[in-house]
């Protein structure tokens, strides 16, 4: 499926309440992709049935604050008193061994991506409208209505960095919307400056 | 399918012999897309069974000269003494309607579509290798060793210019191909500098 052999890093991010993570399980389980998830590290405590390296790393807040001085954390952030974020090395492992990683995080997170890997795909999940977004949030039905107008709010600010993304995907669907992101996926690897160099080897060989 | 409205300009090109025909045919008889193929313009008398505006619009040498002196080719050529090529008027008729418009053109062609179409998406089809490109002249059985050697020199030399495209395809199996094709066109309409603007109206509006 892929002409180039280097995995590609996916940035899969967008306004809370989008369906981000819907959509990175549907994707996941579309078949003939080679994705793997990249676990994300946090400090806060694990939670009944979570499992160590599978819905996160646990670590401790010396440990975490030890790798970002380190320069080890591809992004993070901190959320009620809690540090949430992407390990460095895991990522790199992967990319290594062709693998296409997929990150799923929060539009700050995304931003300190895009500074550090720039060869990164960041696709924009984006609401089909405002509306639905709060329709969205509202069903959920764990939140106040002063805390849905705030996230409706961030929401926003957020889409107004959509710009800084290379594709923008409207979860209109979910399905349709993990179709997208694979078809990006497959086109990347056709992209020309991916593939020029492997193709000029193949033809010398022959 | 589409997140934008306008359509987009296809060029599938490629060396002789490399099979842009047969992809372009599996392309078509795909699903759940909606273009359209453009079709070339020519001087050379219709052959048996061909009907003018299917497989080429039949003109006098007159009248393709002057589309030329009109600037109304979006690219042309002269082999064996006949015009062949690609009218303007046609590609941005169907543009306008929200249709992709592919064109299945030489390498010479693509070239002079890149210097007039700035937004068009390019994809060279590339053979497996050169050897496979060999093969595929011999297995047509029309053409004299001489006049292969000679395809394979200049399919060489248009291989060169792959870097020039947007993406490229290596045709190792036709279906695959198309695949990849059909993947690039959904990315391209996801792409944000295609859907930030239309994108940012929808939000606008609720």
């Amino acid at each position: 499926m892929k002409l180039d052999e280097k995995g590609l890093l996916i940035v899969l991010s967008g306004p809370s309440g989008v369906g981000k993570g819907t959509v990175r399980e549907a994707l996941f389980k579309m078949e003939g992709h080679d994705l793997v998830y990249s676990v994300s590290m946090t400090t806060r405590e694990p939670r009944a049935g979570e499992v160590n390296g599978r819905e996160y790393f646990f670590v401790t807040r010396e440990e975490f604050e030890q790798k970002i001085k380190d320069g080890k954390m591809l992004e993070y952030a901190e959320f009620v008193n809690n540090y949430y974020g992407t390990p460095l090395d895991k990522v790199e492992e992967q990319l290594k061994l062709g693998k296409e990683v997929v990150l799923e995080i929060e539009v700050q997170g995304a931003m300190q991506v895009k500074e550090k890997m720039k060869d990164a795909i960041f696709i924009f999940i984006a609401p089909p409208s405002i509306e639905a977004l709060k329709n969205r949030l509202h069903s959920r039905g764990t939140e106040s209505l002063e805390a849905i107008k705030e996230r409706c709010e961030k929401a926003k600010r957020e889409i107004g960095l959509a710009y800084m993304y290379d594709y923008i995907v409207v979860n209109d669907e979910v399905s349709n919307a993990a179709d997208k992101i694979i078809a990006i996926i497959r086109a990347e690897h056709a992209k020309t400056e991916r593939t020029i160099d492997k193709y000029k080897k193949l033809l010398e060989v022959k």
